[in-house]
């Protein structure tokens, strides 16, 4: 029996495409509510944390925008009293009803910011609140773990991006062939069952990514936990360095999530080659030759330039995780202690 | 035999003491230097980030000015070009050699930000290349988990908060009064053996905090992992209902890290009620006599409010390290694979 999750993997590209038809529209008027804007501020948990996190990484290199992420405690919470009107506060939240980022977002509004919301659904409370609502065209996402309405919002950080950057750039085209690279790589799951057999085999696993991927693999990090039920951290090479790569050794499978070109592969291969010597199991997702060459087992990525590789790039390793799930006896469309709309604070 | 951790946790009330005193007369040039930056930028890795993390909240609780953690790869691998004529800059390392911080200091120079240093070296590259540097008075700092090196950060963070502050707060006499609390704590080592005992028992760790204190549980959470090589999370408690709270189970100790006062306790205490729940031994430090109830086992934290009690909290933390690294048969002073100068990219 085919399991929701694995469905709507394979609906991602179409999801993808309509979402970017849809959104590429609304440009001029992000372009016109961002004028003046110095600074994005990006306001998410979980998932829509993971695809904001893409989005801080892409204003930043290709709209030339500073851009970070938000703590909404100190909006929910502590109730600062920020100057924020030279800012542009985009909060993402696939429900758009969680309160946290609805909070934060009214709060936002207060202390003079300009707000987008990313959601998908664009009669929530967080599309009514905010000034300009990219609505994303998932359709409705009925496993626990978020598939089409993450990549969706990738989407629409990519658009986000063009809208803001100061000329048009070479992300326009490329995003335009991610939804064919994703439904290539949905029908050959190359490399897949092979890599679920073997991070079956341990307890111990570890995502590391970087740069415009560094989203990606705290992604499938999230993933990998929620659904296969297992603890599992997701790291910067960097962070990876500075204490944790203490712990590997044999026992431990690490994934390590590569972007075909860009200046983060090479370290990516490195760290890649590091956690093998280290005895770790090693399954490289995406990257080029050099990069699985590295790897203990290699899973290839999209045929896309880095900007866009995170789009596709995630694929595999959700069906990955879906097969993980089936294997370990468990449900991937319901993980225990989970439900669709996250409130933090209840 | 004593270890040199042992030690270095033991100096460190003198070592805040000192660097408190060297550090408030050069508020008058920080506020000078911060003049017309719209916001804050910190830059580290490893425990200088998670010191990092809390000048980030207290900037902006307590100093009002919007703060965020910068993404270093930003810099040094795709060399964007960034406006942050309107920016502070802070970049932490205690070596202040760590070139990876180094380069984004430049960077953000070169980016027309105003920079700071903070570090323990005054003679070192990073003191050199800003505008201003906080040099602490750890001394030097033999063990390679960072310990009096780290909260002396957590000191000149304090320092830059108050600086910055539109108007004097009570975080000045709250800070005078942390040393004493710091070597209460130390001589006490309240429930340190107990803590230590119970997490020998599992190869499972989660460390949870929020807001000013969610800095200190990932101290923490970095502080067990290359002390006693066990993969370990750190995770604010939002983000720990946002999927990974699925995977909490008897197996697992969680440790949860409170302030004594708050708007955080309260959730802070219902996590801790929830994971004991699911049936992980739930340690909880500081807090109040809710909290205490609440966990499994308590570990007394500081008399100091909120906004200065990371200072003091991490300290029967790093204790409970130090006891569980010889419990284990390591060797606290020299994890495996680390050395005291990270470079992320050699």
């Amino acid at each position: 029996m085919t399991t929701q999750m694995a469905t709507e993997i394979a609906e991602q590209p179409e999801a993808v495409a309509r979402t970017l038809e849809a959104l590429k529209p609304l440009r001029a008027d992000l372009a016109r509510l961002a004028e003046g804007c110095r600074h994005v501020l990006f306001v998410a948990r979980g998932s829509s944390d993971n695809a904001a996190i893409y989005g801080r990484y892409l204003m930043e290199t290709h709209a030339h925008r500073p851009a970070a992420l938000a703590a909404p405690s100190v909006a929910t919470h502590y109730h600062a009293n920020l100057d924020l009107s030279d800012a542009l506060v985009v909060c993402v939240s696939q429900s758009g009803e969680t309160k946290e980022i609805i909070e934060t977002l009214t709060w936002a509004a207060d202390c003079g910011a300009r707000t987008v919301a990313v959601t998908n659904d664009g009669a929530s409370a967080l599309a009514e609140a905010a000034d300009l609502a990219l609505v994303t065209h998932a359709g409705v996402e009925r496993a626990v773990p978020a598939t089409k309405t993450y990549t969706t919002q990738l989407a629409a950080m990519a658009v986000l991006a063009t809208a803001l950057a100061p000329k048009p750039t070479e992300l326009d085209e490329d995003l335009d062939r991610a939804p064919q690279e994703m439904a290539r790589l949905a029908a050959e799951a190359a490399g897949v069952e092979e890599a679920a057999a073997k991070i079956a085999l341990t307890q111990e696993t570890l995502v590391s990514g970087r740069g415009l991927l560094f989203g990606t693999a705290l992604e499938v990090a999230l993933k990998l936990e929620e659904t296969c039920l297992r603890p599992v951290r997701g790291l910067s090479y960097a962070d990876l360095r500075h204490g944790p790569i203490a712990v590997v050794d044999h026992d431990i499978v690490a994934i390590v999530v590569a972007p075909p070109d860009g200046p983060v592969l090479d370290g990516l291969t490195e760290v890649a080659a590091d956690l093998r010597e280290r005895g770790a199991a090693t399954i490289g997702i995406g990257g080029d030759e050099a990069f699985a060459t590295a790897s203990t087992l290699h899973v290839p990525g999209p045929d896309l330039p880095e900007a866009v590789a995170p789009l596709a790039t995630v694929v595999p390793a959700q069906l990955i995780v879906e097969t993980l799930a089936r294997r370990l006896g468990l449900d991937p469309d319901s993980p225990r202690g989970l439900s669709k709309v996250t409130q933090t604070d209840e």
